[in-house]
């Protein structure tokens, strides 16, 4: 199957390629960026010489992509705002697509107004987007040709959290207290000051608190497992290191409640999934063992004293959180194993 | 004035070692350890070789110890159980003693045991150690000669929460979520793998949840602020630094409270102290602008979706979180300045 | 093809478990270790979990091994001495072993006995054994069914360095200094002082000259190559980063070489090797464009001032400089693509 | 005395402010920046809020400076080119200065042109500046009011070098080959995409080489010391660390030298400076042991087998290779202890 990735110069983008060129099933044909149009993909990601290919950025219109008939499946990684002038004409075009970016990933427009501070360039597909994360949704072309592949944060909350507000009484839903630190490639690849090497490194800060973008994702997908409206507290930082998110999520227990009604909920839900990895109570995720993989690993603790669940997770946030998740959600659509080109 | 240090191979001796030879008013005299007994001191702390000193590090008894006149003051920089066995002599002999260790920091001797695990050696003692913070407790000789200086993240969380959970129905004590990100020297130098170079590198993750040791500090202390029991949700974790501890606390807001009024307790609080510096809201404290000084950076956001108040902070774990608070004591009940050899 | 790697507690070890797992030609069926037998192995490389596996670390005798059957080939990771004692009954029993120690890239046991400071173990397969540096040497299991893989410093030097010395005259063979800097794994899964976190981080230092141990295999490899006897200066560094190696060669112009010339050998040597790729001049290798992959990096320099040539290589030490390496050499001589299961 | 930086927006200014805040002699009164005029130094520079001080960026004409009569001491932290469009107008109004950029290193006008491509804009400053070397040179403001501060990695190089060249039949002078690798504060605060975090983390590589600009000033010294012209390769490398330079030179023996005879030499240079640390053979100096200090450690190497010395030596890039080497200058001239404010 041909594949096209639209913008391959941020981080995400050149994950998205090193992914691809070793997916057994897809072959990427066309990888295109405005900035780096004309450069061979092995001189700007290096990573990718090992594979023989003969790739070159181009940057052609979205006329011509869409009029392209072998291309079958667009990854758009792009710029919130931007993905979406991409989608639409590729949709029309009858391409499937899936969109990395933050452009489809709410359904309420209202709340991508609040949040992205501008108004949703393309509302009638909010609707119809699948939310593309394998482990709580099933996704299908049948549903939709259009994937929201969701952030990196959301991706380490809602795993091990969704199924926990959807299992009822289990945890409750006020007073959820959620911290996660990223790495660095979470900023993206931009030639800012504060991302330079010697001030991020030896470092560590929150960011973008009270209201990080991310907020509005999380919120809306636990409200809609929860079935009534989710109110969270999200801490964002960042943490001297590449890749990665650690996340620690504080929630209260009901009266009913037990840890093992978590494992088992967890069991369940995740059964068989190959990259939700289940870890016992008092073994804590590291990031270092899920980079590189498409993988979140996550367990809980209960803290007698508070009557507080602690759900620690890890994830790398190119990989299960981007382009990782991308991949594993097209897999499963176009009915290849789930883990093809992820292992 | 002539100081020892007894205990110096750690992180926080050595950090010690290097502000006390750079104080103006402190001759260093002695530097004991049992495992570098007979060293050159700046052979083991080659940072210290600017400064023409030939010291070496010792092992006396602690009979001799006692017994030498000339010797005020002694840090203990020596693990939790240890530092009992020195402190009592010396305190017996008149000494005056600081000690780094968590021997002294709590008034119940019931906590003591709860939180490590074994009968506390010296309890009539945790009655007369004054807590050497000393933002919030005035320090004096008079009151005792011996001062328990404060644990790393206490330090950054008992500074700017502590007078707010004081200030009456300025914040609800109840489901306060703290999480804490350490430099890797929190874990202290011991030839561990899980410390070694490569596993901590480009790592992160929670440990020591729920209930690490420092908990007891802080919700003894918090307590006593709030003169009602105080019960938090405490999350530690590693973060790929050497130093420096990022802190962030999650706290409800009453009816009529306001942001306002957390800056106003702060700006009485901390007003004319060098060491306490309010960054406004919107502000984030970093690692880097704190780590090598003795200051805390701390700033409050209010959350109106949450109703929640989230307040961060930064510091040098080695310095404010150990070895430089502990000389910031000394300054003030010796009544030096109280930032002299901390700049 | 049944596979058993020996040791695999180390850094190395735990490399190729992970490429071997990945191999499509290849079943691993035992991992064996004194100090983690018992354990899953997916407990102790996380990195693996991806892989539905049930492999468990076991420590059989090396009789039990050399009797089945099934197993037919043999990595070996662990401690030059100890390998010799593992390889000589394997080969006896007709095992195919590569061998990632020093014992048997040395043909001179006299040298053995220099760098190493014990008797050679087993001399007589001295003669025998392939060094494993498939761009160099013509691998066969008809030559000999015992590969020494090389060491990590000597593959970053040879690929580039080799061809220049046997091409005659065009480098000169005195004066040649080499400078290399490693990532810390490549000093070992020690728990030791040294190898902390906050020892290494932020730091960098030479280590181990005049005469590293490489030395010895650098040396006789390139007097090989050079038809006489070739005499180097050679520095190794630590630099804080997991892995890599970047290495500067220095080494003089003779009267009728000229940089299109050493570009001249390298691209006939390296023609269609997938795993060397040469860099134009004025361009320098990058540790992290070759993390993660079986490739080596070079490019030359002339400096016209004085009258030498520098090549840059930069490779990673765990991949091409180890296990990488283990798996092309097996693969080369099973008759496999080259690069099977290391793209 | 009063004091100013002009130019103080990059890593050395910013690290001049810093240590010149310390400095008890020292009243620094006007710092001045183009892009941060307007601003507070401790909002900027967070690592200075510790001192009280009210401070903020100006940007003032250089006739305003130069008539300002109180100033009586400016330290230029400017790039090159410019730095020598402020030298002249202020020597000329009387001040001393101490410039921090390559305008002064060098006596011969035509190597600037060579090395820096653009005619040197003060040429008959060349001759009077006095290279601010101090263990070196004898600094004094009778020779001329002009001190040029010496590069980073010639510092590291000369230091431990030029003594021995100096030495006449001790070393010899050709083949010298000296290996650097320099933390990334390095190359600037300059927001561009190859300093980022991500760019710089987990990776090495060289750079610049055959011809860095700082080979032109290590040669003019070089050939100074031994009174007959030096040429030399010089390799340098960014590592990935914030700070501090690890050198590695490689130097052939003369028939009659012998490494004890380099210590000899160094001791009778280096007695009693405090700045220049031997560390004897077979110690390998270390960057985390002078980051952070003013101090240059180094040790020598006898290698019998290629008949070569080799030469370590470690330093703090932007302390003893830049700022802190500044203000040492200045400490010698004003008769100041030569530590003042440097400990």
């Amino acid at each position: 199957m041909k594949a096209c990735i639209i913008g391959a110069s941020g981080y995400t983008g050149r994950e998205l390629v090193k992914l691809l060129l070793k997916h057994p099933k897809i072959e990427l044909t066309v990888v295109t960026s405005r900035s780096l149009a004309g450069q061979k993909l092995d001189q700007i990601i290096p990573q990718v010489a090992d594979h023989s290919n003969d790739l070159v950025f181009s940057n052609p219109g979205i006329e011509d992509l869409s009029n392209r008939e072998e291309l079958e499946i667009f990854f758009l990684a792009l710029p919130h705002g931007t993905a979406a002038t991409y989608a639409v004409p590729l949709l029309e075009a009858g391409k499937k697509v899936i969109d990395l970016s933050a452009d489809f990933r709410l359904r309420s427009s209202a709340t991508y107004q609040e949040f992205y501070g501008e108004e949703h360039p393309a509302q009638s597909l909010l609707k119809t987007a699948q939310y593309g994360l394998p482990e709580l949704h099933q996704l299908s072309w049948e549903k939709s040709n259009l994937i929201a592949s969701p952030g990196c944060y959301p991706t380490s909350i809602l795993i091990p959290l969704a199924p926990l507000v959807h299992a009822g009484n289990l945890v409750q839903l006020q007073d959820i207290v959620i911290n996660s630190m990223s790495g660095i490639s979470g900023a993206g690849r931009n030639a800012s000051e504060k991302l330079l090497y010697c001030e991020r490194n030896e470092n560590a800060s929150a960011y973008g608190l009270p209201k990080h973008r991310h907020l509005s994702e999380i919120e809306e997908q636990l409200s809609s497992f929860a079935e009534k409206s989710v109110v969270i507290s999200f801490h964002p930082h960042l943490a001297p290191m590449n890749r990665g998110i650690c996340t620690t999520i504080s929630v209260k227990a009901t009266d009913n409640s037990a840890l093992s009604a978590i494992y088992d909920v967890w069991k369940q839900t995740f059964m068989d999934r190959p990259f939700a990895r289940i870890l016992e109570t008092g073994s804590f995720p590291e990031v270092s063992h899920v980079v590189g993989s498409n993988r979140v690993d996550f367990s809980a603790h209960f803290d007698s004293r508070s009557q507080r669940y602690i759900i620690c997770s890890a994830e790398d946030n190119l990989i299960k959180g981007a382009g990782g998740q991308a991949i594993q959600s097209m897999n499963i659509c176009e009915g290849f194993d789930e883990t093809t080109g992820l292992l």
